[in-house]
């Protein structure tokens, strides 16, 4: 494994100098301002001035050795992928993204460079999905650590929006995104550190930087608002995991042709003697979006959402097969945090 | 020191069941809805729907070993006062609590049974004061935490708040609530556990249970809405730190008598060889309110905010005195999570 910017400035011995050179890191690289966030960030609050009364909001946390491993992303890639997690639930409902609140938790070991790029690609991320830091929260912390709370403007106005459980027996189930893919490249990366993407680059890529997939989230929510017989989630914990909560009860036959499986978790297959399908049914944390609808509206989601790929179709009972044969999902259920027999399936090893 | 329930329920090894399990224990302890969310929690985001444009939005950390000890504090203890340490910053300007988000982060040996008892106390000062729960992050963490982001309706309809820096010479500087009760309380739990609470009863209160100044915090800045020659903030540095900030350059010629200091600050300052005024200027996280004001305003904050003392007169110049003695500040600044040489001073020890 090469040296690695991460570990080296993990090691060098300059922490930041007080909290408030922290904030003053903080204030450099987060220049922007919003017209939703006319007040400097060093008050006790921020104060927002939204353009609508509609809000959708989520917190969602990024934790050293339980969401990522500073062993071999590096700074700049933990910061973004902290906020692709956290605005990947606002993409999920189409919501425009509008602000975020961060909770900092920061080792006494962690240089000051470090911290820099943490927040450096965190920046960079936040320009590039339109959203702004309105203030947040610095404290120690055993290991690093990010919790954000972001929030947007819903797609549909001010109308709440779900749309799980709807299918109905025959309609398209499809997904917009990767599955499985990330999950390739977390165990890679895991086995083998940065090494692995040499043999896995687009699914190593995909775990420590996955896409976000904003418009697609928008375009389909816009036609679920319209067509109540469109069902959607984001498929942020595997197929397994995901497919019953967005059918509600009713199962599905799935088609995983070996053709449509991308070629790193083909190999990653073949390398570690696994079942491809079951790698794309298993793997969580592609920030994909799963959804189902009737056939009548499938060919307008083709063409609103080209990402889009038929997956299978729903089924009358609650029974699932994969590729002709019978399937239980419980068997390569997705990432529980909390369930004792899962640890070894788990995105990262528990403490 | 006595057997504690937080640390016979940390030893038992029956941890939640699963995530699902979490969620349930959740949606039981927060069955409360209001207008601004409508929608149920467990979809990706929570949707708002608010009265106003206008939100006081803030996040904050509480972390076992860095904000709380499990050691002393009872797991209602420990939820109450992370909710009530955020929900702070919104009274200390002012805003109406309305809801929050919580990141929950379970170390795996925590029981179902501890996890219970600090969501039910979050849950009971959730009721006191008004706030609804509307969604968050579970996932494993090192140790127990909360990072909790809180939003509330702006006391001033939607005009952004501002208040520190606005003090003159000879204004009157005002505290409502305590000042060193709660760092004595953490001081005296630190050295011999509960059995603090027999000699410093308010004091370890003060830590354990803070007060949380909502009202005292809406009438000031309805007087500072009016009055744009009072300056307010919240104390939670503790004064030495959070003066200067307040007056944003000027100084102060302190009165602090020793009538005035709680009795639990008098016997820790005899029990420890410490001058007690020292202890009410250094400590921290008494969640009280510090402002100044012009002489002709000090009768009606008094008649508004009855919890408020006088504490002495804003100066020309940047120089501090108490009790007629010249003061140093930066002798006894309060916390700094980041300042190397201060980790003495910390709330709780660093890792």
């Amino acid at each position: 494994m090469t040296a690695h910017p991460w570990n080296s400035l993990y090691r060098d011995s300059s922490p930041p100098a007080s909290e408030d050179d922290c904030l003053a890191l903080i204030n450099d690289l987060f220049p922007e301002r919003s017209g939703h966030f006319p007040l400097a960030r060093d008050d006790d609050c921020a104060f927002l001035r939204l353009s609508s009364p509609a809000l959708a909001l989520s917190t969602d946390a990024f934790l050293e050795d339980v969401h990522f491993r500073s062993a071999y992303f590096t700074p700049a890639e933990a910061g973004a992928k902290a906020l692709t997690a956290a605005v990947s639930d606002l993409a999920a409902v189409g919501a425009e993204p509008l602000g975020f609140s961060l909770g900092l938790f920061l080792p006494p070991i962690l240089s000051r460079a470090a911290l820099a790029g943490c927040l450096a690609g965190m920046a960079e991320k936040s320009r590039s999905c339109g959203i702004i830091l309105t203030g947040g929260d610095l404290s120690r912390g055993p290991r690093l650590g990010f919790c954000l709370t972001v929030w947007g403007a819903p797609a549909a106005g001010d109308a709440p929006f779900a749309a799980r459980g709807r299918a109905g027996p025959g309609d398209v189930l499809f997904l917009a995104g990767r599955a499985g893919l990330a999950r390739v490249g977390f165990m890679a990366l895991e086995k083998t550190g940065r090494q692995a993407l040499g043999r896995y680059p687009e699914a190593c890529a995909a775990h420590l930087a996955p896409p976000l997939l904003l418009a697609e989230g928008q375009a389909l929510v816009r036609l679920a608002g319209q067509d109540p017989s469109l069902s959607l989630m984001d498929c942020s914990d595997g197929l397994a995991r995901d497919l019953p909560r967005l059918l509600a009860g009713r199962g599905a036959d799935l088609e995983i042709p070996r053709g449509e499986i991308h070629a790193d978790v083909l190999r990653a297959a073949e390398d570690w003697g696994l079942a491809p399908e079951s790698l794309v049914l298993a793997g969580g944390e592609d920030y994909s979006l799963a959804g189902a609808c009737p056939p009548s509206l499938w060919p307008r989601i083709r063409r609103d959402v080209p990402l889009a790929r038929a997956l299978g179709r729903v089924r009358p009972d609650a029974l699932f097969s994969c590729n002709g044969a019978p399937l239980r999902l419980e068997d390569l259920a997705g990432f529980d945090h909390f369930r004792p027999g899962n640890y070894s399936n788990a995105r990262l090893k528990m403490f």
